[in-house]
């Protein structure tokens, strides 16, 4: 038998957001028995009429429910949250048992998880998933990491379950670690990608006498086009509606991958600069560069006289 | 009845190469007469065996064949091929003709030559087209503008048959210039996405330790991720062969549109990071930063004693 097929295992799912719950939605209705958990109890209510799917109020509880050898999933935040909940596993799991973290956890965190886990007993695969809140109906894509045969062939058979297709759409990429690597890299390459696209339509904007209609730009380029992707189809979906921008603040968060993969950057002593550049215009947005721009306004007025303006009557 | 539908109008198309020669037979096999001019001969006789499509030896024949009002479709290299060419037909045509510009000339030309051809009593279009060598199967993206709502009535017949499908894939996005502005922004976020993914991959080739194997990543993300591109199909297609990148040199041309896209960012005062820096990648790949190197080198010796490199040893 393929051991990517077969008929699905069971599986907890920890961690029941916008990722986990519709993860666990789309497993339970391809067949998977899900056990789920969530910290939060509207998470887990939102579930309640979800058939195959059942959800329970500690962790213990739908570790319990597993048949063994068992196998839990996290879709938890990375770093603190998944640190104390793969802590919390080790004294629940028995020997054999498989963790898959599909968070976005650091890769160096993960190959320490996998170690120590390993030396535990336990399976361990680090799991990147992107698809965001499309995937339960587009599915996700999934790529992941582990030295161990045995437990990639386990999440093959649910990564079939959650990809587009049973054929594509999931890799084991190679060892321990190499899962959220490239999930770290594809997140850096997202940061790219949607700054050179904002940037673009920025300049469209600011040509006033040329009247462009961005939602009609953005429809146009969906088809036949060099720059089509599923970020231009999200832009184009945006950007419908014509007031989408007005209300917003222009200040753009950023959660850790594009700071990892710009670490990852100088490790190897490789240029990443339009990576870097987005990630230096996020921070830019977050106010990052107000101490700097204030100093050159100084320098300005320290050896040419420039007129400098005070905070009070800044109007931007 | 709708003006931009109807029986197709007959067209002169001048430039048959990659792009005028695929547009010529997409529009032949869609019924309109199409009268073909190239000045080299290999280009005209590539196109003898097509239905619907005459070729012809001068730019003067080829106009001679058009039934009044003419229109002529210009797919020529930018810049002095485009404006010669100009100059010969504003002595061909006549009144109420209708040329098209679908080059990729800068706008602020296009906004002269519209102007320049007005006054001699010609409509002109100035129209981006994006598609590349896939164009004639998948049909092309196209971009236009003009002041003369004649002219886009017209130029809309062709479009859509031009296009993807007949109701998406064209748009006259506003008055003149309008069309080669907008295609000039497109291929700068074209500049952005393609190194954002090209420094992506650069950070997964230099982990020889997790060995990834980099055709079959790009294969994984072109299903349900977030990066999913049209960009990343042509990666992923690139990277099947496992040699494509062993021949090649590290070089990267640039041919216009990325630098005007910067100078229309410096006249509007809006920052284009990303898309400033995908350039100054190309000019660094092009040996441009050599001399800012070499000088670095200099200085580093000079203040702190570091060894450089002598030019005959460099092996990098």
């Amino acid at each position: 038998m393929d051991e990517t097929t077969g008929s699905p295992a069971a599986l907890a799912m920890i961690g029941l957001g916008r990722m986990g719950a519709n993860m666990a939605r789309r497993l339970a209705r391809a067949g998977v028995p899900v056990e789920g958990y969530d910290a939060q109890a509207a998470s887990r209510d939102a579930l309640a009429d979800e058939a195959g799917l059942r959800t329970h109020a500690s962790l213990a509880a739908a570790v319990a429910a597993l048949p063994s050898p068992r196998a839990v999933w996290l879709m938890l935040p990375a770093g603190e949250t998944t640190g104390s909940t793969l802590a919390e596993l080790r004294s629940l799991l028995s020997p054999g048992d498989l963790v898959v973290d599909g968070g976005n956890a650091n890769y160096l965190d993960s190959q320490r998880r996998a170690a120590e886990l390993k030396a535990a007993g336990l399976a361990f695969a680090d799991c990147g998933v992107s698809g965001g809140v499309w995937g339960l109906e587009n599915g996700y894509c999934l790529m992941y990491g582990t030295n161990d045969a045995d437990a990639a062939a386990r999440v093959a058979r649910w990564a079939r379950l959650l990809a587009p297709a049973p054929d594509r759409g999931w890799l084991h990429c190679g060892p321990a670690g190499s899962g959220h690597f490239a999930k770290m890299i594809h997140n850096g390459i997202e940061y790219g990608m949607m700054q050179a696209i904002a940037e673009g339509f920025s300049l469209l904007e600011g040509r006033k006498d040329l009247a462009f209609d961005l939602g009609r730009i953005a429809e146009l380029w969906r088809h036949g086009s060099v720059v089509r992707s599923w970020l231009l189809d999200l832009t184009a979906d945006a950007l419908r509606d014509p007031d989408a921008m007005a209300a917003l603040a222009p200040l753009v968060p950023d959660s850790g991958e594009g700071r990892w993969t710009i670490d990852e950057a100088i490790r190897q002593g490789r240029p990443a600069p339009v990576i870097a550049m987005a990630l230096m215009s996020r921070f830019d947005s977050q106010g990052g560069a107000d101490t700097a721009n204030r100093l050159l306004a100084l320098m300005r007025k320290g050896f040419g006289g420039h007129a400098v303006t005070s905070a009070a009557k800044a109007d931007r």
